[in-house]
């Protein structure tokens, strides 16, 4: 079904136009206009993609977190031990490359106009709930109790988003290699009690 | 000097019009027509205080960050311990309470324009370094070492961070107790090691 495919490539076309744009620019300033201009299409095709700028930034919210989780699966699939694969699953969010730094800009404007919209909001509950359920099984299989994996995994997602919350601020003070140093930390204190 | 205190005064309550229309709005959204309504003022008026919208956010910015570390001073002079002292810190940045909520709205509101602008990504830098320094000092004093209290500030204030980004994302994931919980047990295996 080759239409289906190329209507789905366009779409992830204008979704990597848009991260471009609201790296670039601020999500504030990004106009549907300027999105087509960056993806090389006039604004009625895109319009026949996407409704309207909100429409655009959950399929792109959705898009970064799907492509950041199958990242993440693939490192994991890959670790030497549980341990390591809890490590992969947080690293994989951190902006330790300009793919997830552009990436993480998204995520987070999307986080601050879907305060003030119902439904943008409920698809941010949605991601946050994927991510702390793959978390905790990942945590458990690390060999906490379900209490322990549950509150863990819920520090932990909070720690990454802190950490990039401040290396898009302020990147010269958090390096990957600080954000690296930071996660490992607190993992191992978190994995090996009194160690 | 009345004059001189009028004038602070006015600057104080413009500020707070904005912080409400930023609850209520979204950053984006709040013009200086509407934040010089909401304060019951003229715009002519407004902008004899305020020159542009990024300068008033600039002032409110700090001053939620002045509002911030008063109370937190105000917390640890009557802290039992240094470690509660650490506590109060960092439990004062969390959105535990709707005048919280409101000033971390701004904050992040804040960190998103600062993306895109050098002078205000400043800004955003000496805060973070203000509150970095305070909280690295109230960790040696709770008896960690140079390095410890360095590296342990950082993951602290991430885990603020996130945990506020989540909480104003998703606030019934995160009501206050579970913000505090989560703060606790990251405190409890910072300063125990072993315990």
């Amino acid at each position: 079904v080759p239409k289906v495919v190329d209507h789905e490539g366009r779409r992830e076309d204008i979704a990597e136009a848009l991260l471009r744009l609201v790296e670039r620019d601020g999500v504030e300033r990004v106009s549907l206009r300027a999105v087509a201009a960056e993806a090389g299409w006039s604004t009625g095709v895109l319009a026949h993609y996407f409704g309207d700028k909100d429409e655009l930034l959950t399929f792109a919210f959705e898009r970064v977190h799907r492509n950041g989780a199958e990242r993440a699966e693939r490192r994991v699939a890959a670790a030497p031990s549980p341990a390591a694969a809890v490590r992969a699953l947080l690293a994989e969010a951190l902006p330790l490359d300009a793919t997830r730094r552009r990436e993480a800009r998204l995520w987070f404007a999307y986080l601050e106009r879907a305060r003030t919209d119902a439904a943008m909001a409920e698809v941010v509950r949605r991601h946050y709930r994927l991510w702390s359920e793959r978390l905790e099984a990942a945590l458990t299989t690390a060999g906490l109790d379900g209490p322990a994996a549950h509150d863990g995994a819920l520090e932990l997602l909070a720690l990454v988003d802190g950490l990039t919350v401040q290396a898009l601020a302020a990147p010269r003070r958090l390096p990957a290699t600080t954000q690296e140093r930071a996660l490992d930390a607190s993992l191992r204190r978190l994995l090996t009690p009194g160690g």
